[in-house]
């Protein structure tokens, strides 16, 4: 079952757009911007004239969108999807946005998050003769809207949003409306804002700041919102729960210059990196980051401790489909793929290494060893989050609870392991408080449930089943 | 003539490799490390069993190598190039190498830097009957080997190089042999390192950390390297000059793990950001750097001062010639193209904002206006180096006089141009002082002409005409 | 409803294999092989190891597999399908086999014909709740399997082929099984033959003589062929009716090399031309057939009445999507599209034009124009089927009642409208005996319905609804 | 030498027009008519606005041409060229036309032919200095002009061409000019047409008709023809020397549709095969042709000898370059790659197979074979030209003596190889009055070279250097 759940895991991005002339445009820079959210694929979809029609592709959004489909993409609304790059899984048919034709009207979906019973919807739906064209756990949602006996699509949507369990951020768009919804326990980012009289909506915030768009506010967990032709109205499909918002939002997946709940990611890094200079101070010469997301960390700490910053390491940016892996003997000769050290700043030199988090513990302990030969004295660990110990199901592919190496293994283990001179953690506490959200009592507000266990949601080993009415 | 000339600018990056088994696939990675260099086109060619064989085209090394063309070329020597991207200019036949066959043998030609005198010698050439397949500067040199009545290529080579002025840094592949020039004034950086038994040349250092490569030494102004299967063999072919390395190098152009003459970029730039510190401090809330050339600056402007480094302002990593640029309209709705203010960041802070130059002053002002929108009470903007009053003819792409805003201006008619609430440059000694080249005297060491106007070489408009001897 | 089910009107070529190393290979040089029914879109789908997977493109066979995606198509099972280029239609999702996969294992579908019904189908079961991913006739066949609630799948596929009316040949594959069935009319020609101990399926016998295959037998109409690891095994899903094959597979559509129930095209097309010479002859000085299809007609229409049969006409062999149609201006100076006239053959001759059928009539004025230009003093028009009155419901697009020429015309009209000196249709009894199959009487064993209205099935107008059962 | 020149060997197809606004477009079908005489590439060249502009790629026109590169080349004057698929020679640089910058002016050329005095040339210009781009002896000519010290451009056009021994039928594009020329023993065929007040040119008179041209004459042999804004101006390079047009144009090469010195192609081959069947008729069933060229000689032969014609092959028509060659497996297996025989039209008969010619027998061989496997009788061979016993020079890939199978075996013998129950080719007398060429006397008016050994100009054999002025 869990091999199952993990290939529909994804991170992905999603922007939407209502009421502006160059909808699709303004799609294609806001998932430019949230491109870090997904490499693999990349669609939008636009309304126009009581139709839908759209483009998608395996790639980065340029390369999606490289032939000039844009210029077909005209009308005042869009929704648009980033995809997260998953190893093996995937395929064209599963980049989104996935778009459903049927004699009673269009409609096209957009999806962030991962649901934890997925499965076993679709399972249902199969034996009552759905046919599924994807292998993607958002397609679900289409057919739990389609089977519903609901008077209006909205109450449909509502009926089948109800269904679903586990993380959801999810556009969809009709030949006349726009419907965006949260999962209850907010799970994921997603932001409203405003470009001139146009809504727009987000992942993240940095997506309005490249369109030129000015915050509004969050969508709020189980709100449903329609935008349509009378204006925007707000509803909700669930009751409110405490919000549970993703940590490694903050620690590491959203951009820098994005606000999650009003607090800058940078500021909310350094903040990290502050706090980690508190708790696991070390002697050193210099403080480096490992790239992008421990930057900001990187310099908290050395902004603490009075340790320079410098650039110890630097990343390849190879990005795209069509880079081409190092063969293993071009491994071996010591071809680097991702990182470089930079031997003329780390040589000779003991090294404060900030990194985000350590999942397998593979990266770190080539990391370590890498400063290593470029001349590093000593290499001294420090990871901005706490130790991940289990797994995650609301999206984040953090992989089984067996190959965490955080799992089963003390501190001390894993610094053996990684090779590192010392190695801190960032404490439970610790996190809450430099991140600084609203309400930062443990577990409340935000989830921690790689760190701790306390899942906020049933996980579909527990969980009890929903039969769908038929 | 200026304007043929412009035509021709272009900085550039080039890599080599003779005596490994897999040369065209390390050409790849260590041409993809200096994909900084030139973005609009790349290519590799092969030396195997007595001929040549490459593949270019126009693109970033990913793209022009996305359809399996590395596995043809097989090989134990190559070389190869990234190209910059010149506004009109350019065009599949300029991307480099260069590959010209004869009776005689092939011969392959990648080049860095920028011929003062190449129009004229151009001219003359195709006076005498040659026929010129490019507008690139660099097929010269092949017209004037091939005319030369020496008796051996090498002694054609270093004939040749005799005619040519200005900024050069060559690579020539034959079936047998590699050879590799730098110009008599050493305007562009050349390294030299070893793979395993293969010799390896890039522009950069960085090159060699990326394919795992240790760096040997510098190629000397005026020296002609020739690698084949008896080994390593150095000669001249013309008198060493005063070293004139390009400043700007230093400033912005190469990558902050590269090395130059020795000197970290990282380390270099931070110690500008210092020096900028004590030269022109300013009371102020925050530093933020320009992305990505000045974000080592800024650090060190940060730790100089005391005052928190922050990321006020974000780069939007498009890459590729298939990003499609903004409408008018949108522009003007404020969709970002390259750089984004983090309103969460800048808003109601005092900004120091520091950059690495000021050409036409259009981008700063840009910045300067981006981050009073977002917020920011004051922007303070500090620049790594001096005023650049001077165009520069040896591969800078620095437009003419007229459009250098500080040719014909103070310091304060730019701060009011950019609109800016204080300006300053660094200081010709804070900036040799700084780099801390080995001889740091002016114009010893380090070529300050854009800054100072003393070029190192004639230039077109002064120089006395060589005649090409038939 | 007319305009919808044109919509969906498709001629197309399917082939199938089971039980080949090379299965997707051979279905390659199949489907080449049948490209001349359908040009828009071609795909392969293979079984593997008990899974299916597939390839398929919008373009000809050699354009959808021109990057080597055949090798990734192993598999010891096959079936492919080119796609009729029908104008503003379509689209990548319609191209087929379409591929369903569920959690019960998955089916691909190739289709040949027309469901008359298909309209209604899709409505129903869209009602109940199914999603449609295509806007093709076809996937109604994949839902009604889905829907039933018979135990076996083969009993599924009998249940769900009952509730189809209309013309259609299937190929379904599974992991395990091939399943081939052709409507109780057996509209459309479907042959079965031996490739070594491989079984191959295609439209056309043509396909068996490319790759080496030896025919067996035609399918019969109503007849369910499984094809499994023990064999082949042929049941019924409906009893048979008086076949009615499409009489315009022999008049224009099959290539001539093809045998469709025994007869070879190109000869029943030689027999059609020395008919139309007995019925219709004329005092002419040559006879010239308009390419491709009426050649073998224009031979046969040669050698019955002596008339030298010349070149008259030429086909421009432009081929695939990527043909540029000439503009406007270009087309009103002459550019010639698809035929031209062979000036040095029809200047100054009495001219037979031999055509297969006239639709709308522009094209035979545009020919008989094109004649007279060239310099032809006369031009006789003959035609080798009967006047086209009525739309076909099952698969060729001959457009509505009020299109047809023939439907509201008398010959001589018609003759006037084209400009020609005389014209001649073949009679219906011609057409038969010069055909010629076993049963030979008015419509038994040919369907003449376009040419006099007796519809074999019911057709839209007219039929009752069925119900599907849930 | 003879590898080489192979090497260099082509048959190609040319136009260019003047004096037309949408000159590229009608190159474009122009050359789309022409694709017969060349399948491995296809370019355009305009001339705007004193400039040349071209695009050029591998493929048929319709693939070179697919991404809306004609709607960038707007001028009204064009040149265009179709290139002969070589086995392994070729590649993108050899495409024509090729286009030759410099600060003189730019110069495009578009060549069918052969020159068989290229390498010797190549050998001199290269000892001269000069650097050829390609391995096409069509480059020679640029290098011949740019080295004239003519006072005029016509006048070192002039002075190069004279340089020149073997076939060739050039267009030279300027920026102001386009210049005609056909060699003085005008071995290919070249026309001049007009549409409208624009001048046309081409290869075979087929273009000018899909075009919507009118023909106008004949280049003649040693012809130079000047087109520019003062109107069209003819002048002489050369004395007059007795046309030697190819035979194979009218064998085998030219369209069916187009005229050669206004002998109509189809009408010369339905002659070609009445002589035949006079001198060599045979009792038999069925006549049938090798498609393509052997049609209108079958239709012939049957009308001279009341054998019917019948469609006993059929050809594949597969075609681009991505068309995937069957393994080796499947075509032991009987996969058929070209032609496939028709089985119901030939079993059980005796067949007249009449194709144009034998050059190794092999493809006789196969065909031969295929037909008894088909369940023919008895094959009788009949060819409509006479043995091919010496190699061509002049552009006819041909191949060297020892390949040709008539070189040093008698008829009997090839009979016997070919497994052919009879075997006859046409006389030399047969040939050149069944063309019937205004003056048909042996080697004069058409070259007879590959049946005869008696070539009209010196061959690289034996011809005496002509040594280049400097």
């Amino acid at each position: 079952m869990l091999a199952e759940i993990k290939g529909l895991n994804e991170e992905c991005g999603i922007f939407g757009i209502w009421g502006h002339e160059e909808a699709a445009q303004v799609t294609y820079y806001g998932l430019h911007s949230l491109q870090h959210r997904g490499q693999e694929g990349a669609g939008i979809v636009v309304a126009h004239h009581g139709a839908l029609k759209g483009h998608k592709g395996l790639g980065l959004v340029t390369e999606v969108f490289s032939n000039g489909e844009l210029q077909s993409l005209y009308g005042m609304a869009a929704i648009g999807h980033v995809r997260y790059s998953t190893a093996g899984g995937g395929g064209y048919e599963n980049v989104q946005p996935l778009l459903f034709r049927s004699q009673n009207g269009s409609l096209a979906l957009a999806h962030n998050g991962n649901l934890v019973n997925a499965t076993e919807l679709k399972l249902q739906l199969e034996q009552q003769g759905s046919i599924f064209q994807t292998t993607s756990d958002t397609e679900v949602l289409a057919h739990l809207i389609r089977r519903s006996h609901a008077p209006t699509l909205k109450e449909q949507i509502k009926e089948a949003l109800t269904y679903l369990e586990g993380a959801f951020a999810f556009l969809l768009l009709t030949e006349t409306e726009l419907y965006i919804a949260l999962d209850p326990y907010g799970f994921r980012p997603l932001s409203i804002g405003r470009l001139g009289n146009a809504y727009v909506v987000a992942s993240e915030t940095c997506a309005f700041d490249v369109v030129g768009a000015t915050y509004e506010r969050e969508v709020e967990p189980g709100e449903l919102i329609i935008i349509n032709s009378e204006g925007i109205h707000s509803e909700r499909f669930a009751p409110k729960k405490t919000r549970s918002i993703c940590s490694m939002e903050y620690i590491y997946f959203a951009r820098p210059d994005s606000n999650v709940d009003g607090i800058n990611i940078h500021t909310a890094r350094k903040n990290l990196g502050k706090r980690l200079a508190l708790e696991a101070p070390v002697e050193a010469d210099i403080v480096t980051g490992v790239p992008d997301s421990s930057i900001s960390v990187a310099i908290g700490y050395a902004e603490a401790t009075g340790i320079p910053y410098e650039l110890g390491l630097i990343k390849n940016r190879y990005v795209g489909r069509t880079f081409i892996q190092p063969s293993q003997s071009l491994r071996e000769q010591g071809v680097k793929m991702k990182l470089s050290p930079v031997r003329g700043v780390v040589a000779g030199k003991r090294v404060v290494m900030v990194d985000d988090s350590i999942v397998r513990g593979t990266t770190s302990k080539r990391i370590v060893t890498m400063l290593r030969e470029a001349g590093a004295t000593e290499v001294h660990v420090r990871i901005s989050s706490p130790p991940i110990t289990h797994p995650c199901f609301y999206g984040i592919d953090t992989s089984t609870k067996e190959e965490l190496i955080a799992a089963t293994r003390t501190v001390e283990e894993i610094r053996n392991i990684i090779g590192a001179d010392s190695l801190a953690f960032l404490s439970h506490e610790g996190l809450l408080e430099a991140i600084g959200r609203p309400d930062n009592s443990p577990l409340r507000g935000q989830c921690l449930a790689c760190f701790t266990g306390a899942y906020p949601t049933n996980t579909c080993q527990e969980r009890t089943q929903l039969v769908i009415k038929q």
